[in-house]
């Protein structure tokens, strides 16, 4: 029962200017505030819902930029994965290894992630109920990697529309993972604005507190200083400036969860 | 921003014994914890699955008890009503008139639950939006009763199943109305088991801290001094020994959540 | 296996002059294309999403009506009741109750439409899952009613959205019941008009079709004059004028499925 | 508005022997009842629930045999890809690409397919809104391939159920594209069986039934000698000896749809 880790950062890797005054911010609220935190950020967007959106840097120029956070800051650095291929080189330059709900039953991606050794963070496909994902966690164990993070971020419900079942943290932590809790996507709006997703930025400090009372290892939140701007994600990343506040709620969540321990 | 009250109490009327007993158990346990406590029990099952499963005392049968229960033990009673004709009379022994869920858009019993003058508490039908909860604030308004309050016990997701969804709790707080979390019938597995419904009372802890963390008024949670033999309801009930924990937990989070008001 | 029917006519007894009107050309329809049709109409609409909205003129004054459509015109009327002291009533002067959705599990309502000895359309609740329906059967039949019909009219499907699972076809047809399917309402998007329910007329072709090929024992339709101008349902019925080319294709595709029964 | 293609095999390319033999059964069936048929088998399943799963042939050992089918039979073959290097390769010896549902939104999966000039097949992911297929008609287009194919296969609905959409049908074909209606995997239980997937396949008949009488260019059936033998997919796919008069029944319901067309 540690306390709660924050997982934060862009949507996308936009350069990599942005990249080191968005890390410097966060690793300073992350010791004003005494959370441990891990920076997320993704060098491709690979599944837009258009063609023409813009998709990030790509792992090649990426990879010195997440070295540079590391050693700048000391903050472990999340990324995600779409192909096989791209998990050994990324491994070189990051922490963590996620895998995106869509692809996560694809077999080789699972199994190139775990042999490298590397923390897996599966996100729970929006189509799969939470005790399925005990099989995916015997496909990254069965590769030899049992250092599993696993994400909720919403269950499809009817069209264009998740919802967060928080029967499904316990339910998931009986796997022995330490589970996430996505806020950033649990509040998505898939395809909801026609060529591009919409999001409910307001209900994050709402479904974040729940899954903190509840109680999980770590809280999911990807933050930019202007999110109406961002080239993804923007209507529902949470602005950078107001992301201290909610942190805060979220640790004093933490402390009385671990406290008095729920046990299903 | 008044502290959290808990509304509990068996699921149907068993017999006079029964509910003195009850309604004595429950009453000490609210001055124990230092929580308001309105006792809610049900003089008819209208809506069983199946047309062999016991009902109730019926109405008759059940005012003077009612009245008992009220005098006894000093706390508010709640019981549901079904059909336009019982408010009145329900609403001389009791102080909160419950709409069930299924009957939420019932525009006569509405009526005659609002025209008693006692608190009305409707239960938000599966199958509504949270949003469309404020068209039955208004039937009830338009009928000149303001005191409402509205219970949020799980949306349809699937068959045989319900997802509770917190965002729904401030989108029906935007009504200006006290919000209600059943943990019972959230926990519901509606014709689960074929001829009745099923439950899964050990997530009862779970989202009802959930929606203490949230914020609301109440939490309705009933109880059963051997919920297994209960005539309904049997498999989402607390044992009685249970619930004194799970409130004394739900008043911690409700004491955080209101201290660090979310306002959506 | 008996050639489909059709129940059709305007959601609400607008006035007689208006159900007249609308009965005279429907049976005129029916002896066109040769199918047999059960008028259907309301007396009262007992859940509209608002209190302002129109309900209908009541079952004093609509009784005698019925009785003149019934005579004028030879078709069996169905009606829907609410309450059950309006069964036995209404039973007078209708061959067919209906019991709504909502009601589908309301025991009282349901014995009291069993013994008034009328067949008796239960349309399957929103929340309930196809199989669960076996349970209302045999309510009906515990009330010594076996004439019971069971409609299909869509699930549930996230918000303000309903979804037809045509594998509840066969699945309700177990009970032995004919089945109808009401392509009126399973195109009616709860609530989605903020104050008012939304639908999708354009879809009730596709779903009526289909329903036809998979082999119902009746369509459910209702229509209009002038539907925009409708005080209910206007988004979902369908246009007096365009029904008789969408009946002569559920006819086509009633016969094609009725000489090639499909068992399941 | 062509006649109804049929797509048909067995779910997974299990030996050489075993993909002649079947082959040239259903190239049998297809010239007994005129209908064109296109072979499916996979080289590789890449997404099963568990690791354990057997997954098939692979590619490189595949391609000889597609080659063999192509050649013997005379029929074209369909076949998915997972990862953007398959395509390439898989488009020298099969005529369709088929994108699973899951990687629908894969950007550099689509553009590969799309690149090798074959027909590419999309199934619509079972967390997407028919509309939203749209925007994969137009990432494949940007990438220079009109010649593509949208398959419903069924939408999310609660946990371990899937439910067909036939609105989903004529809104996709609004692309401009032919629509598949995939009988096999709208019957899958995800993960319904714990450690594999489950499947209702007494309700194949019914739901592709719908499907001809609403109007599809095609609809996939899998199919197998022996389903209950087969290594994956088992409880949905028909048994060969079974198809045959499945076909007939959808071809007669094709006929009369195309006949009488609906415009949506």
């Amino acid at each position: 029962d540690l306390p709660l880790v924050l997982i934060a950062g862009p949507c996308v890797l936009e350069s990599r200017a942005h990249a080191l005054e968005v890390s410097a911010a966060l690793k300073e609220m992350s010791v004003k505030l005494g959370i441990g935190l891990i920076y997320k950020t993704s060098f491709d967007k690979a599944n837009r819902t258009s063609a023409n959106a813009e998709r990030g840097l790509g792992l090649k120029e990426a990879l010195p930029i997440f070295a540079e956070i590391r050693e700048t800051t000391g903050m472990p650095v999340l990324t995600d994965v779409h192909l096989p291929e791209q998990c050994a080189m990324a491994a070189e330059a990051v922490d963590v290894l996620q895998i995106p709900a869509f692809l996560c039953r694809q077999t080789d991606l699972l199994v190139a992630a775990a042999e490298t050794g590397r923390v897996v963070n599966v996100k729970k496909g929006q189509f799969l109920a939470p005790w399925d994902m005990a099989n995916v966690v015997a496909k990254l164990d069965a590769a030899g990697n049992g250092n599993v993070m696993l994400t909720e971020r919403g269950a499809s419900f009817g069209y264009n529309t998740l919802v967060t079942d928080y029967r499904g943290l316990p339910v998931m932590a009986r796997t022995g993972c330490p589970i996430v809790f996505d806020a950033t996507h649990s509040v998505q709006q898939p395809g909801g604005l026609g060529g591009r997703s919409g999001g409910q930025r307001e209900f994050v400090p709402v479904l974040a507190r729940a899954a903190a009372a509840v109680g999980v290892a770590a809280i999911f939140a990807e933050t930019h200083p202007d999110p109406d701007k961002a080239p993804s994600d923007g209507p529902n990343m949470v602005p950078l400036k107001a992301l201290p506040a909610m942190v805060e709620d979220w640790m004093a969540f933490d402390a009385l969860a671990k406290a008095r321990r729920l046990v299903v």
